[in-house]
């Protein structure tokens, strides 16, 4: 039982793993320093893992002491070392792109911390959306830490670190692994329904993505974060008929093309018709209903992942024939934008009623996360926020 | 509604997606035929998904029909070619590896398809450890696939389509992915816990892995796959003492050395004491309870992967203080074998009562799948076992 003993005396502490002196080897390191955030208009890397956390403390100031230690422990692991008290299980490998990304919930802004008065307007409550079938204990949160690399280990340990490093102030309320395929460079990759995913994206980003002098100052150069776990009904639309894929996404499966045209970067025609007089990307597809032509040129930067959690029991809304066991799979859908206002809300509240592609999609997972400017080496995560204050 | 209406006219069918020729591309194809199942012994790629199936039929000739559309098409999508109506989303990435690897489980012998007499005495019911807290949704299975590549999405999409193609002869039970860091080629991976874990694995193939005449022809070849999804407490083992964790696996953290010893690849001293008179490694140091030679040689072959299914609600055995939300992370263990009679049952049963690292280790699913002989082109998986009933 000497071990149980030991055990005992130190699980209450932190304490640093001695000689462990250089974990991941950087050999694609991303600068945490800057005047944006990285992972958010930079590469994507091909694994992700997303926290949300809920801030337990009491104390305002327990909040600034964790934002400079992520700080610190977040400059380390995205240049190729440790954190203090290192879980090790990234030593001698490489740190594969790691970036890490980290967003504010309106949680934090409710009151207990004195930072009501600063909540940003933009940082509002998502409305709810038709057809939501949103789990709660599986959306919201007060923080948000997202690590992309190419190694899910790489991922999964830098997050780790984080929310140790965070003990008895924040803690994780939900967490979600993503990947992409490893696609050739410059190719659009492909998601879970087979089609290419991310052709039409936000390229203005100084327009569309960044926050300007709208926002307040800790938020400029930051940007607005939406996180859609979107369940996709697999099983359905592996037996369903590619050409009614393709009418209910708009696209050519095989190539990408918008349907009626022959490449894949080709702009869509909207007003073609077929010999019958119907429109060739039919009314209600989701190339259609996610256009800026039709959406007065609302536009997202979306840099989602496919998420695979294996099978699970549950009800799918659509269609009801068929409930039971499923695969737990689909989109981990994340897009930045200047504005919710401007952005995802009123882009989703018409395509939630009416994109084709609904038939075989359930939301049941969300977030809102502020994530602020970048910052220079000194400055911590968010200073101007607690500097206001 | 039209193109509802068209999605209800196909959704019983299974249609091939015309046009999609070429799916992944065979950089490092590894060929299904040979005398054993590929993925056994064959090198270990960075990414699985693993399903284990029950089958719902009524009649024994579909689970023949399935079984040579799945040999059809396993050797299709190892190859790096499409199978019978592919879901695209493999279209212009590589098959990195893949490798297709079946089970039949005790279930398939249980009376309802005539097979009853035919079930291998090796392929029992496991017992009941102690310690375990087996999810029965994620334990056992009638069939097993394990699909195994160097990209998430390659392993899903080969997956899902013999799933597909077993619509309305067996459904998913239970599935899970799993990864392991990218490594430099000859290292030892890191689990979660951030050891080095595999280093003592069973090399004597011949006499440890492979069925010989002991058992039915089918099997010859062959081998037995235990199953084990273990979840980690990594919360706890993250704020537990480097020295205890050492302690705890009995060997170095950093460099994989046996504790007493200078490199991974140096035998243990299990009888060496310290300076006050203590063995060096603890007697119930995790290397010392799963060592042949404290096992009368008794040596498995590892061939697990890690997962991480993010966070969830969980009730933990150990320790009791700290209930909620939870890492859901740890070790899908996978083991093959001879004879689990010979293998896994003797050594887990001892360590599962003993075993230090039991503080920090739930067995939350379990299975075990008798994996059959390899097969030649024109054959088909388990043929043997069919052709004799």
């Amino acid at each position: 039982m000497s071990g149980r003993r030991a055990f005992l005396g130190s699980a209450g502490g932190l304490v640093a793993a001695a000689g462990l002196s250089r974990v991941a080897r950087a050999s694609a390191s991303t600068s945490f320093f800057g005047e944006h955030q990285a992972g958010i208009v930079s590469p994507q890397p091909t694994q992700t893992y997303f926290a949300a956390l809920d801030v337990i403390t009491k104390r305002p100031g327990d909040i600034v002491r964790m934002f400079r230690a992520w700080t610190d422990a977040a400059s380390r692991l995205t240049s190729g070392d440790e954190a203090p008290g290192d879980s090790g299980e990234t030593l001698g490998i490489e740190t594969s792109g790691l970036t890490l990304t980290f967003g504010l919930g309106a949680g934090l802004f409710d009151g207990r911390y004195g930072l009501a008065a600063h909540r940003p307007e933009a940082l509002m409550d998502l409305p709810g959306f038709h057809g939501d079938q949103l789990v709660p204990e599986r959306s919201g949160g007060d923080l948000s830490i997202q690590a992309c690399a190419d190694d899910p280990q790489v991922v999964f340990h830098a997050v780790r670190q984080l929310v140790r490093l965070a003990d008895g102030v924040a803690r994780v309320r939900w967490a979600q692994t993503g990947f992409l395929p490893d696609t050739p460079k410059d190719a659009t990759p492909r998601n879970l329904m087979g089609f290419k995913d991310g052709t039409r994206n936000a390229l203005d980003h100084a327009r569309l993505v960044w926050v300007g002098d709208e926002g307040p100052s800790w938020m400029r150069g930051g940007s607005y974060l939406v996180v859609r776990k979107i369940r996709m009904a697999l099983e359905h639309w592996d037996v369903t008929d590619v050409d009614f894929q393709e009418e209910t996404i708009g696209r050519s499966k095989r190539s990408g093309a918008p349907l009626g045209k022959e490449r894949e970067h080709d702009p869509p025609d909207f007003e073609s018709m077929d010999a019958d007089g119907n429109p060739v990307i039919a009314e209600n597809a989701h190339l259609r209903m996610a256009a800026p032509e039709t959406n007065s040129g609302v536009q997202i930067l979306r840099r989602g992942y496919s998420y695979n959690d294996g099978a699970n029991f549950t009800a799918e809304r659509w269609p009801p024939w068929r409930q039971g066991i499923e695969y737990d799979a689909g989109l981990l859908f994340m897009a930045y934008q200047r504005d919710p206002r401007t952005g995802f809300i009123p882009l989703f509240e018409n395509m939630a009623k009416l994109d084709a592609l609904n038939q075989f999609t359930t939301h049941v997972g969300s977030g809102l996360f502020a994530c602020p400017g970048g910052i220079a080496p000194g400055q911590f995560l968010a200073q101007g926020l607690f500097d206001a204050t």
